[in-house]
């Protein structure tokens, strides 16, 4: 079974707080290891919660603003100290790479090589053979992406005590998966329906901040399991929101009730306001499913077989 | 009384781990809060010790090593947000300046005046009317200092009840103080001995971090209140404290012990040990009055009145 994991590693705003850090977010996709924005004192939680930064060889940026990237200088550092040879890829707006050139003239180039990937407004910046990653551009007050981590759409599940059965060889077994029928050696036909199981559910979520609401986006934030959205303001202050281009709980629910989001998880609450219960009173009006998280907090979505009648 | 305070907020060597961040100390004179280093997740620290960033106003920088300055960038920006008007002045190495510049640069000026002030070896780069700090070259891999903070000589403290009794003008006070007798208008001469107490001992700390041991520095630390010296290896590995130009437990205790310190406070372990218990072993028994500090710990030097014999 391949994990599907979202681990909260800072869910602060522009101020951390006593309970809480500046904006991190680490996904682990089965051995994948994808953070996401790296506030400062992320190496601090990624160790507090048990997480080895060697495993991390992806980290997508949403924007320049110092709570989601002040960490990247002292993560990176540690990597290096740690023996660290891979690659690192980094991906986010197009001033990032100018951003990091300029830490690593003073400070040393990192003794392993880190690769720069400009996002751009619903590309794929990131694929590989079960994931891909699409960014949203978003509407912020600085060049700003959301990341949609999803599973690629799966090929039919062979159905393993079937090979020996009819006797399919691997050249064979790549059809079926396919969805072709098999015929035997002996002429037989056997149907593709009989040699598989249906394909796991695709999961997939979606990271957005930070953000005023942006409805453009629905239709690729679409049935994902997991939304987070930001919701840094209550409406209640919903002009300072649209002035400083932040999202309300309000907004952020209206939000994941247009993407039939599985779960909507909030945070980047602002330290204006005393607890996060008036978030959670506001969203929940609007999207039930809603979740006001706190650094540490973990997320799963099960890998389930698509049901006979969503084929 | 004036209160005379350090609080470790990080004691960990280049790597944090669970439970210590990276350099930083917090040393409060009066109303005076001095932020030594600045590794990343000071100002998260201070938040957790509850100690308010606003009242930082002078910042000492050891060197340009990142878990000795990577908290600056958040914490100025924070400051910013919080509405900082005041002046903020940064002391240490002549490359910080450049490297502040730099990243604001990058990330926008903050909205409050930063003054930069560059460090030298024996200088005193503070000073008002009741603390003096001077910076000691030490011996690291870069430009680096220690800083010594110092009450200044007190004058002979005024027996408040003797003022109205002999009904002495601002004047005399200020003549008293500074050692005269004072004649009455009625001629009577009442010698100073009558007038006054004795004045409060000068209390100081020194911060000795990073560095291999450097005993040149002894006339400038001698009978420190405090003194804390980095110790980031065991004697078994004295060469590589050597060639990476840091110290071991038992050269930062000999130090203490020429120095004739209060205590000896210990720190900056690297994180190959499994504990500071070694540290401590080896320390303690060179010099006894040894702590192995942790992140919160605090200690305070009481205010003492000179001793008649001391006078």
């Amino acid at each position: 079974m391949v994990s599907f994991e979202l681990i909260i590693l800072g869910s602060s705003s522009a101020l951390p707080t006593s309970k809480r850090s500046t904006s991190a977010h680490l996904l682990s996709i089965g051995e994948r290891f994808f953070l996401i924005d790296c506030g400062e004192g992320t190496q601090s939680q990624l160790r507090k919660f048990r997480l080895s930064p060697a495993r991390i060889n992806h980290i997508f940026i949403s924007h320049l603003h110092g709570d989601h990237v002040f960490g990247l200088f002292g993560l990176i550092s540690s990597m290096g100290m740690m023996g660290r040879n891979a690659t690192l890829h980094l991906y986010g707006p197009g001033a990032m790479e100018e951003m990091m050139r300029a830490h690593f003239n003073f400070f040393g180039d990192p003794t392993f090589p880190v690769q720069y990937h400009k996002a751009g407004d619903k590309q794929i910046v990131y694929e590989d053979s079960k994931v891909e990653v699409m960014a949203l551009l978003l509407k912020h007050r600085t060049e700003t992406f959301g990341y949609v981590f999803k599973e690629k759409s799966r090929l039919l599940n062979i159905n393993k005590a079937r090979i020996e059965e009819y006797g399919l060889g691997l050249a064979d077994i790549k059809k079926v998966k396919e969805g072709e029928d098999f015929t035997t050696s002996a002429g037989k036909l056997i149907p593709n329906a009989i040699l598989t199981l249906p394909p796991f559910r695709t999961r997939s979520y979606a990271y957005i901040s930070d953000s005023a609401a942006k409805p453009e986006i629905i239709p690729y934030i679409k049935d994902v399991d997991l939304l987070y959205h930001e919701a840094t303001f209550l409406s209640q202050d919903a002009e300072l929101a649209a002035k400083t281009m932040h999202s309300t709980a309000a907004q952020a629910a209206h939000m994941a009730a247009l993407a039939k989001a599985g779960k909507l998880l909030i945070g980047h609450f602002s330290t204006r306001y005393k607890n996060e219960t008036s978030f959670l009173n506001e969203a929940t009006e609007i999207f039930e499913p809603t979740i006001a998280v706190n650094d540490g907090d973990r997320f799963t979505v099960e890998q389930q077989r698509i049901s006979a009648d969503e084929l």
